[in-house]
């Protein structure tokens, strides 16, 4: 939570981050000069070794749910960082610039996919989302996890970081998964709807607000047993663990 | 042209084909049962082996220009094509169909890129082509395109088809570009505005509506000498050249 | 052929070169400073835009089979060449220099695969290939080409070069293979032993030393229908035709 | 160490291994069926879930070093494993089996580079290494490193295996190597002569048959102080902390 008037001072690290606001309005983080505002719903990315920080001159609190390869980082002791030389970095950059190199309208000195590293920051805004939620309603839902959309690397297409992915998914009232399991974990957010999920052999209902775990090679299956869609945010490791050749998944008959 | 009420019968090809708008209001190019509405300034492409027909519904004739690897082709000798058994394909997809999979949110069964040789059809909207504009209007240009937007692969980020480059480019009042050449040709449309273009040691005039073609190893520069924005749509068989491996540039000091 | 004492002046293109050499003894192409010798049934590349030259210092004539993507680049017209300043460049590299960097040991400073659009020079010796062949003489064969090898880049193990790949087969004796036909063209050299291919609905009889073509998109299948191995040494176009998406097979039932 | 007559049950799991041996003659590894022959200075590798067991039918023991990415693997919780349903595998492949598809001159049905997650089983025996060595002991040494192989997957000529790379350097009498570090751990055995390794600010001498580790973002350095070659033979976690997006280097000036 950033109450109003505070800021976090800018520094950069070499642990990637995710923001996925919950609540309020008017605040942003700055990644490396650019200002990326930040509504309820909206992910911004601040991939490794970017400056950032983060500010709230609005009136109302702004809370958001932060995932980090901080663990990993630290098992492999690769973690870097340092403070930025003042408080705040200048704003260079106009609202919506980290947007443009990556539409299929390139600029000519978008760097080929797979020619760098590093990751650009990027913010997906909510109001995106929801259409694409709104545009696929009527679509057949996946068998596991209904209609979900995972956010991309807008240079390769690829992971959302080289560490982790960010998905949401929506059920619509009644839909109900078949149960699998796998070799990453997954940590959910219920962001709008309730609902429930099987994990082993225990129940956990859930609703706007909660946040629940499910640990790699646990059986799972969600359900959506009310009148309204349901939508879960989630953050989960798969990346590395596919970089790495340990995936593997089973499918319950 | 197609003129109010008529079509082009259902057909496919194993040659590629884009569609640059140039006139017209209310027709459409139907792909794998998707239409693709047809307003000036957009680009439409039938990628290889895709069920395409165009419909004109409206009151006005349509103008398109139309892009071919056909001379490719030939020479490869690769030519192949077949009839749809019925005049027209059904229509199965809504608009905008074609668009949902390729954005920054994937459904989960978008295929990775590279995972497939096939590319979907694409309609690239002037709307999103004259923003991208407005927001680079004040960027420093290229040395030799001035601010220069490629067309890309939706899927991969690459290029619009394996064998050619679509490309918009705007110069802006008094902007002059350097002399470069390369071992690929390009194909000019001027979609707005006017200017001038050095091919050689013979100086082109050019303004709305008019084409012309900078052959491969020429020396080329553009300038738009008038008070306005000049743009331009161009073609051009890099894809090819650079696959093959016969890739070369050189620039004028 | 080149006669003894006689020797090409060296020179470079942007055409890609292969040879095949069919007899002699004690000659050699000389590619960026290394001598590459020329034995019978050797392999040899000189890829794009790399200095060569050919030598004879032995007694005995030499000749070989030459493969350019010359016509490609000539359709093209992206073919650039120059002569080197003096008649032979000087021999700077040993023997077996251009193996080392694309074994499995790899030295550190090897390219990884792709970083590099710039093939290296490359020799298939004949020992080689006999030894492949033996070790696989028991092998099943492939429905359309008997026991085939495909000479690989060494660094990213794909196409010969960009443009052609180049490829050795067995028939065992008694050996048929079943039909088929493709988008792309094959030039074969028998190069020891004799057979028949079949192509379209006529039969040619081979022997050693003879050369055919099977054009594109031609029904055909080869039969080895005496008491000896045959093997055909052959170029085709497939890398090319494939970077373009012009590929296509077909498989009589 | 496996004694004579003794062999190690055959089994399989996720963890992938690698085996370097330092003494000992007759014995080899079986993987999926092809028997790998185990001579002093070869490497063996047992990439993840293949069938692998170990013989020792000769009459002295068998001793080698084991590498495998179980930390990691336990770090993820991603571990499994299972014996075969017999003592051991039955021979399948002849020896040399896993070489062939994997040289420049490939057999039709080789899978593409990249084609593939699973890494064949393979071993790199200590006469091309040695070779390697010889035909390299002119060439100026890497700054750091002196005369490095390291052994690549044969499929992609990338890292040895998804979590780890094996490496086998060369260090000249007299060769002195520059200080760096960097974010990833190096386990060294000295598989020939003698010298010295600065880790931070001690000075550590190594001889034949001693293991030394350098842990990552130590400063070091080696020295070969004696009048014969020596050669380190070393696993390291590059592969994982790149894919991770970790990797870091520092030189001191």
């Amino acid at each position: 939570m950033v109450r109003p008037g505070e800021f976090a001072p800018a520094h950069r690290h070499t642990m990637g981050a995710i923001r996925f606001v919950v609540e309020g309005d008017g605040a942003a983080t700055v990644v490396e000069g650019e200002p990326l505002p930040m509504e309820p719903g909206d992910l911004i990315t601040t991939p490794s070794w970017t400056w950032h920080d983060h500010i709230n001159p609005g009136d109302t609190p702004i809370i958001w749910l932060d995932g980090a390869d901080g663990p990993m980082l630290h098992y492999y002791q690769a973690g870097f960082g340092n403070p930025y030389h003042e408080p705040q970095q200048p704003v260079t950059k106009p609202v919506g610039w980290s947007r443009k190199p990556y539409s299929v309208l390139r600029p000519q000195n978008t760097p080929a996919p797979k020619a760098t590293r590093n990751r650009p920051p990027y913010r997906y805004p909510w109001k995106d989302t929801e259409k694409a939620f709104e545009s696929g309603a009527e679509a057949p839902g996946d068998p596991f996890d209904g209609i979900l959309l995972r956010y991309s690397d807008p240079l390769s297409g690829g992971a959302t970081l080289p560490t982790m992915n960010c998905e949401v998914q929506m059920f619509r009232p009644g839909e109900k998964s078949r149960s699998h399991r796998h070799t990453y974990s997954v940590i959910y957010h219920a962001f709008r709807g309730s609902g429930t999920t099987w994990i082993g052999d225990e129940k956990f209902a859930w609703e706007q607000g909660d946040s629940f775990v499910v640990p790699l090679w646990m059986w799972h299956a969600h359900e959506n047993n009310s009148r309204e869609p349901a939508i879960l945010f989630s953050i989960n490791d798969r990346p590395a663990i596919e970089a790495l050749g340990f995936f593997r998944e089973e499918i319950r008959e």
